[in-house]
């Protein structure tokens, strides 16, 4: 039988992982995965996850590839899998996919939300989701510097480790925020992400809301390209990511 | 100085709680809250809670009363104890009451979320704060037999010691239902409610919306009065005390 190509779709509470990437000796998404993937196909399986998130960062639609030998259908395997992970990791759906499907490499787009929680006072049952930020933002200031911020543009000013990255261009989709009885979610889509981009954005924007910078300094910061201006990095747990996008060629396999 | 009742608002994650009532050696609610008021107000104070909620239970408002000798203003007590609590326990108001403002006795109502995870597979960023039933539920069976509940009954039937209450009348004024995106909030507000009757009420709505029984099963439970003839009790974590309300003339101080 000839080698299988699955992407599987994943949900996950990130609060108790050190992020997607296998590290010895300390629990990850990939790494449980992993675990859970040997004990289902009976040996040894590399899972390729589309994006690698941070520790604390939470996922609705992670995407992942593998390759297997196995005649189970889908939804058995994802019966399987599911009863060898813990709760706080789901596989939502199994499917086969093209020859060749790379969940990370064969992404077309992505789509993160952070959530802030702009109550007087930290939510107890959104502490675990949301970063608590108790004084009232300015939503009209963050939406407008939002809007600076779509298109085709060098990240740079955005990336935690901007020197080392071979391609610093991205091109957002979308980047919009709804506010909602204290919550303010900031939603954002693009081809591609650098690493801490969308907490970096988030950072400032932040900063704006709070008055401590005007909109247009969002966008002064995206051509200056210099990381060490721009805000603090938002902390992990209000970030997840809802969905990762595929050409239609790439999902299907051709059987 | 004469003593002063005071009226906190609370929410709390449940989650880590032997419910709210003190107990000697394990963590409640009431328990930590208690020794909070200790420390802030420099001995020891008793705090009368409004709803004796369950291990595992949340409350986005419960409603404590305690008397102190204080001069503080209620913003600074709100700030300090909060200082004192841990991040899933959270003062939101402080106010101060009419003497003789007792949060139980002087309740006029209370309201209810009950929270039901209906997707296919759990949502794992969702886990601790509902249940998980993945059998597509029939929403319109369970609105008519929410219906029934309506007004004042005799709810012995979905009383976990219906023998030992003294008055197991209660009026419902509403029992409603909103479905969303694969959520079902079951929603109720009365003007009390037996040891574990929403989750009673809960667990045998489950058993109509999964088509075990039809809808007029409840009202013929809610007139045979008898606890063991009812569905099994649903899980803590899907239940959350939304609101504790009380005739205007107890809420406020007569300065």
């Amino acid at each position: 039988m000839a080698g299988r190509t699955l992407r599987l779709t994943l949900s996950y509470d990130g609060g108790a992982y050190h992020g997607w990437q296998i590290q010895l000796s300390v629990p990850t998404v990939q790494g449980v995965l992993t675990e859970a993937c040997g004990r289902v196909f009976g040996g040894p399986v590399r899972v390729v996850g589309a994006s690698r998130t941070d520790a604390g960062v939470h996922a609705l639609g992670q995407v992942a590839s593998l390759s297997v030998e196995s005649r189970l259908y889908p939804l058995a395997i994802r019966s399987a899998l599911n009863s060898h992970l813990p709760p706080d990791i789901r596989v939502s759906e199994v499917a086969d996919a093209a020859p060749g499907f790379d969940a990370r490499r064969s992404a077309r787009s992505k789509r993160y939300l952070y959530l802030l929680d702009n109550g007087p006072l930290a939510n107890p049952l959104l502490r675990r989701y949301t970063w608590h930020v108790p004084r009232r933002l300015d939503l009209g200031a963050m939406t407008r510097a939002l809007r600076g911020l779509r298109g085709k543009h060098d990240f740079s000013a955005f990336c935690a480790a901007a020197g080392q990255v071979r391609n610093p261009t991205c091109t957002l989709y979308s980047a919009r925020l709804v506010a909602r009885r204290g919550l303010v979610s900031v939603l954002l889509s693009a081809d591609s992400f650098l690493h801490h981009m969308v907490r970096n954005i988030v950072g400032s924007l932040v900063e704006i809301g709070r008055g401590h910078r005007a909109a247009e300094w969002m966008t002064d910061l995206l051509s200056g390209r210099d990381r060490r201006r721009a805000g603090p990095t938002a902390p992990p747990q209000g970030l997840t990511l809802l969905r990762v996008s595929y050409p239609t060629d790439r999902l299907h396999s051709g059987g």
